[in-house]
């Protein structure tokens, strides 16, 4: 059977990794197809004047610096967007589905802001949108949600979604070195951007969940609908606490089918260490799932060259293969065919355990206060940790609250502020209840 | 959208959690869908006179003993055979795909035996076989493998893909018993058969291997082309040595493409205790994949009613959406359109660091006879442990070995057999080199 031609639109480190990808495993792509997938497009800003490596792997390739000449060109079937953003990605999508071609796009960012409004228009075009590679990189969880435990009904997701902050906590958990030097090094070798926030502040996440969202749960959330807060707060003294307690520290996507509706949100929260998630160190990426079926997880590389590329050729794959099938559609993206809107439950409602962190300049009658602010209202206090420590003018402890609502904690925090004691804002998070244990 | 509509054969555990998802996530499955799925026919041989609890979920589907009148209704728009065995499970199998009727089996066993032959005639009549239930029950392994990362040239699978023995030598390390009295409780508990042999002896995890060898590397495997060794002889003392290794014990099911060939084996292995197949406990399965793209793994329930029922409706879904999109095919089942032979590299040439467990009746001189056994085939040893023991008759003790082959490890064992100190066989046991750490 003839080719089926691929074109690509933009060649940094996921685009490379798709070209060479597609080079190295053409013979297997084929065997497993039943036919080839051919490069026949290339298109990047600077492919005219210097063009990556990979793309003398694909010589037949045409180079332009021109999407639109791609997406519209006859010897181009399906697209890959893979250029990131929510500026010219979202035209080269929306402009080759209008075009009737199959795209496969690694943008998350673009997905959940989006996605269904592009989704939308796929549909009634006919076009089918890949999107594997946006969450999770290498590791097929939209594959499986969509396709592998479509039948289940699930209730709850948790998910370490960001690499770069897994791989900042996960270094302070294993040197002591503190928050602001392994923020460092990891820009010094390139795991960080110059301005991390949206990776260290959780909106990358959040992108994520919300996506998983709409697989999951066939929920259109905009990710500003959920709850995020990030890791700056996390401090060396914080993994020695929580290990105190039988825990450490991650960075969790979460989202909870609860009777009062879906639940979700983005923050670090302390996990048992004997669980499978306390397993998953440095940039790696999981995904715990539990639904009638029992629980699922998936683990893998979130990032990088390879692992995306294999999550943007495995849809290709799949969109080449309904092309030969007379256009028929796989699975819609998101795993239903429509979507319904996302009522967000009231913040704060749930109830949980609590590790809060206090910094405090010592004097008699703190721990007293505190907990005076905590018993008023109705919060109580499990128990009271603290290590040695020296410096009497910042002195860190912790209490673990027996289980609450973040409302109620929220209105003792309120209560406590401006006590002339306190160093800086207590931490809060919140103790992950029992998962699967490894 | 009209119904598509399920006759199911079998109504064991697996029929029965398949009939009870099929009612509960009824509004998901018809949203996801854009339809809804509806059982118009259930059979098993007792239906008529003492039907499973169930089946009055779907008061509209007719009952049958006889499975061609179901096969052949014109009701059925799809099949699902959960009878087991290679019997008549083949028949309602091949009936099916002969009235073009899209099938969906848990049928490790039949798959692995006649699944090429099964699913050349699928091909030819047009009809999909979903098999995914069949390997690692709620855990979606086969559609990763064939959609998720389908892009990857994958070079290593290492699998725990039989619940039953994992449980039996997670319960040893666990509580110290013997292994025959863990088999005994598991038996009693209902996790064992009475003939156990399937389970224990590796060749339930055999057939699901052959299946994902089909998938990963698209070949055709017979299950008797696969090395086996099961888990009678670990004892409990095994633990305890490989634990003073840093190791612990697992029935490992291996596929390596390496420069001859495709290896594969069945066989309990040695596995860092810092890894994450280590962290595999009680009737969990789980998949360790690598590739071009790194490292993904995949851990769950790999059986039960709701895991594998997940599995069963999963594909139903699957083969559903095909119907509607007209008949056009999913991915092929084994994910690549054709398979090719299996040529079985020579056993023995892979080179491993192995474990050695003796068993002696102490006095002086044995483990100079036994080094120097070894040593006149070129192995050399790394290591001699032994843990404090009283029985003189009995003693256990372990060698580790540097990196030799199996072949002479086994001449050297052949030139040990029939030493007078040797109270039975050495137990050898390969150490799985470094997997991605937990």
């Amino acid at each position: 059977m003839s080719a089926v031609r691929v074109g690509i639109v933009g060649l940094g480190n996921v685009g490379s990794g798709t070209l060479r990808l597609l080079h190295g495993n053409a013979g297997q792509i084929a065997s497993k197809l039943g036919f080839p997938l051919e490069v026949s497009a290339v298109c990047s800003r600077g492919v005219l004047a210097s063009p990556p490596e990979a793309v003398s792997l694909h010589p037949a390739a045409s180079r332009t610096a021109n999407w639109k000449e791609l997406v519209n060109s006859p010897d181009v079937d399906l697209v890959a967007e893979l250029v990131g953003g929510t500026g010219v990605a979202r035209k080269i999508v929306e402009s080759a589905i209008d075009a009737g071609k199959p795209v496969i796009t690694a943008n998350k960012e673009l997905m959940a802001e989006h996605g269904a409004t592009i989704l939308a228009r796929a549909r009634k075009r006919g076009a089918w949108v890949g999107l594997e590679a946006s969450v999770a990189g290498g590791i097929p969880v939209l594959t499986a949600l969509r396709e592998g435990i479509a039948g289940d009904g699930i209730d709850t997701l948790i998910g370490i979604l960001n690499g770069t902050s897994n791989y900042i906590l996960t270094e302070i958990e294993r040197t002591g070195a503190a928050f602001e030097s392994v923020l460092r090094a990891a820009q010094d070798l390139g795991y960080a951007e110059a301005d991390p926030s949206a990776d260290i502040d959780g909106y990358d996440a959040r992108s994520k969940l919300a996506i998983l969202a709409a697989l999951a749960f066939g929920v259109e959330v905009a990710p500003r609908q959920i709850p995020v807060e990030g890791i700056r707060r996390i401090r060396t003294i914080d993994f020695a606490y929580a290990g105190r307690l039988g825990h450490t520290i991650r960075l969790l996507a979460t989202a909870r089918q609860e009777p009062e509706g879906l639940r979700l949100a983005v923050r670090p929260s302390l996990v048992g260490v004997n669980t499978v998630l306390s397993g998953v160190i440095g940039s790696y990426n999981a995904l715990w799932v539990h639904g009638q079926g029992g629980d699922t997880f998936y683990y893998g590389k979130g990032a990088g060259p390879a692992p995306t590329g294999v999550a943007v050729v495995s849809d290709l794959m799949a969109a080449a293969r309904d092309l030969k099938t007379s256009g028929s559609q796989s699975a819609p993206p998101f795993g239903h065919v429509s979507l319904k809107p996302h009522a967000p439950v009231p913040g704060g409602t749930e109830v949980h355990q609590f590790y809060l962190r206090f910094r405090v300049r010592d004097r008699p009658g703190i721990l007293a206060s505190l907990t005076a602010a905590l018993a008023d209202q109705g919060v109580s206090v499990e128990a009271v940790l603290q290590e040695p420590h020296f410096d009497r003018e910042d002195l860190p402890f912790v209490t673990t609250l027996e289980p609450t609502t973040r409302q109620a904690l929220d209105s003792a925090l309120d209560a406590m502020r401006g006590s002339d004691f306190l160093v800086d804002e207590p931490l809060a998070m919140p103790l992950e209840p029992t998962l699967m244990t490894s």
